[in-house]
């Protein structure tokens, strides 16, 4: 069984952008925006948007089941106001409710949050409850820089975010830590403010007490942690120097790294610094990059393969591959139980 | 000769750090700033901040001469005026050339420029020429994000800073690009905001055109590169996806990182993915990490036991530690000729 804990419905078909730019364009001429139930997508178009892109590569790549969100870059919260972020999430989160729903064995579902520049994370924990609760949804997507690359909003570990870490608690789902686009031409989206966020994240965390507050609170950090990984002992150093415990204790229980790092070397890195229990497959596809790396024959995206070539036990890439996510999104154990069910026996006696 | 491309002058006599209390008091009431004139330091005061630091380091890991320039995070260049900014500026590399003259063998000067949020890049050229030609310095520190964290500046790629690049050009001198201390509580400055500069900057040379209207133009990314090397397949990705040429020609030609990534398995990542040609030797000390990792009882920051753990030739190791500096940095060559000559001959006859 293996679990990519990192997909985006980056193929999603063409009404849903419809909306989004009907939305868009409402917004600079004053008109009501439309509503999120105009859109008419069909089942079949759905298939077709899945059929040769994010089944074609599980198939091919020999992957099981993608925990399966909007497509981040497309989330955009420094769009418009409050209620334009709460029309385009409902609407993204409808429509992967419906891809899982066609999909089970294949897809389970993550939802955008329904943030906006300033507006208090507690107006979003209604969408994650409706997610979770009504969608069979198992963790949310968060945003720590809903202004889209100005970075106003208070550090992850400000008291801000506090009621909606009760509610991700409460509910027992973790988010990951995900930016959107930026419209601060400093960053590229997928060159720079992902992994930028994805390292601000983690020191954030590693300067405040959130997880004493929250000692169950769960966080994967995407794209292999930023720079993390590459500046452990940086990293290291660091939380010495500031009389911080030891990161492993400090953090490790709590924060948990994807492996959305598109070459062997960097795979090897991450494999040898951040320790096995804290690393969860995820290959972000079809997403950032898209092409054949020359140097492999191989797409850069196909992450199955870095794990695979690890000098790691079979106990240790069974961790990576699905018992790491079974115990970060426990929401996961049906499907995880009902695949196990349905798997050949040569997988079962294992 | 190991030649050291990153020390920070961060243990600088207390009344360098007064007068610049004094100018930010005197902010805050209106009053006229201090003169950088009324500064005593003496001799015996520089030798002291160094004879216990910099320099017992250097003869203690075996480095010749380091690369000085001013504490990096103490620029900030965000505080007060453009004059703030300029009377702060002259001051710190006064300073510096006053360690250079005492010490000309162990150090040798990159300067501050007396950037200011909003302010033409053009007004740093005079203060760039003045260090350059008065002071014998060999380079400059660049700070991408005078606003400390708000990141209002255009891009490096963008023609606003076209007017520094000529002066650069001129001078044949290279910047490495180093932000200073963030005022955006988002970004912890060596953990997060330094990383995340040097991953922003290697993007935006990356997407934009700068190297064809500069061929000669050297920037050094320090701390490793960021995130950069550790994703180096999604940057290589990313550049095919936008059907930009490949990064060796596309940017190796310019750009160049330093060394300062605190533990083996990130420099072992580092010299097997970025080409030899590009890698130079820097350490950061004493800067942002000052402990000592138990795990191998040395300091976090002694970077040089790591280079010399590398599976590399002699050949390869003597253009990390002194030969792509003398490249990048043309202005060192009196200084690494004087140092040959009076090296011992097991040296002069390698």
């Amino acid at each position: 069984m293996i679990v990519d804990c990192h997909g985006h419905y980056t193929t999603a078909p063409k009404p849903l952008q419809d909306f989004r730019d009907a939305q868009i364009a409402a917004l600079g001429d004053g008109s009501p925006g439309p509503s999120p139930d105009g859109i008419r997508i069909s089942d079949d178009q759905i298939r077709e948007s899945l059929e040769n892109a994010q089944l074609k590569f599980q198939r091919e790549r020999g992957t099981d089941l993608t925990i399966f969100s909007p497509r981040a870059s497309a989330m955009a919260h420094h769009i418009g106001t409050e209620a334009t972020s709460m029309a385009w999430t409902r609407a993204c989160n409808d429509l992967i409710a419906r891809v899982c729903a066609l999909y089970p064995q294949n897809f389970v579902g993550v939802c955008q949050l329904p943030q906006s520049p300033g507006a208090p994370p507690a107006h979003s924990t209604r969408e994650l409850e409706r997610c979770v609760n009504e969608l069979g949804f198992v963790g949310c997507n968060l945003n720590p820089d809903p202004s889209g690359g100005h970075w106003t909003s208070p550090p992850l570990t400000d008291k801000h975010w506090y009621p909606l870490y009760e509610k991700m608690v409460e509910l027992d789902v973790p988010a990951m830590v995900h930016v959107s686009s930026s419209c601060n031409a400093n960053f590229h989206a997928t060159g720079a403010h992902y992994l930028n966020a994805d390292t601000t994240a983690f020191m954030q965390f590693l300067t405040g007490d959130l997880f004493k507050d929250f000692p169950t609170l769960r966080f994967v950090i995407p794209h292999g942690g930023g720079a993390v990984p590459y500046h452990w002992g940086r990293y290291r150093g660091l939380a010495q120097d500031m009389k911080r415990p030891p990161l492993t204790e400090l953090l490790l229980h709590n924060v948990f790294f994807d492996t959305c790092v598109y070459h062997q070397p960097g795979i090897d890195l991450l494999a040898k610094v951040i320790p096995v229990d804290n690393i969860i497959f995820g290959s972000e596809m079809v997403g950032a990059v898209r092409g054949v790396d020359p140097e492999t024959g191989h797409n850069y995206d196909d992450t199955k393969r870095y794990i695979d070539a690890l000098p790691l036990s079979d106990a240790d890439k069974r961790k990576i591959f699905s018992e790491n996510a079974a115990r970060v999104y426990p929401r996961l154990a049906p499907k995880l139980a009902q695949a196990a069910a349905t798997e050949k026996p040569a997988g079962a006696a294992r």
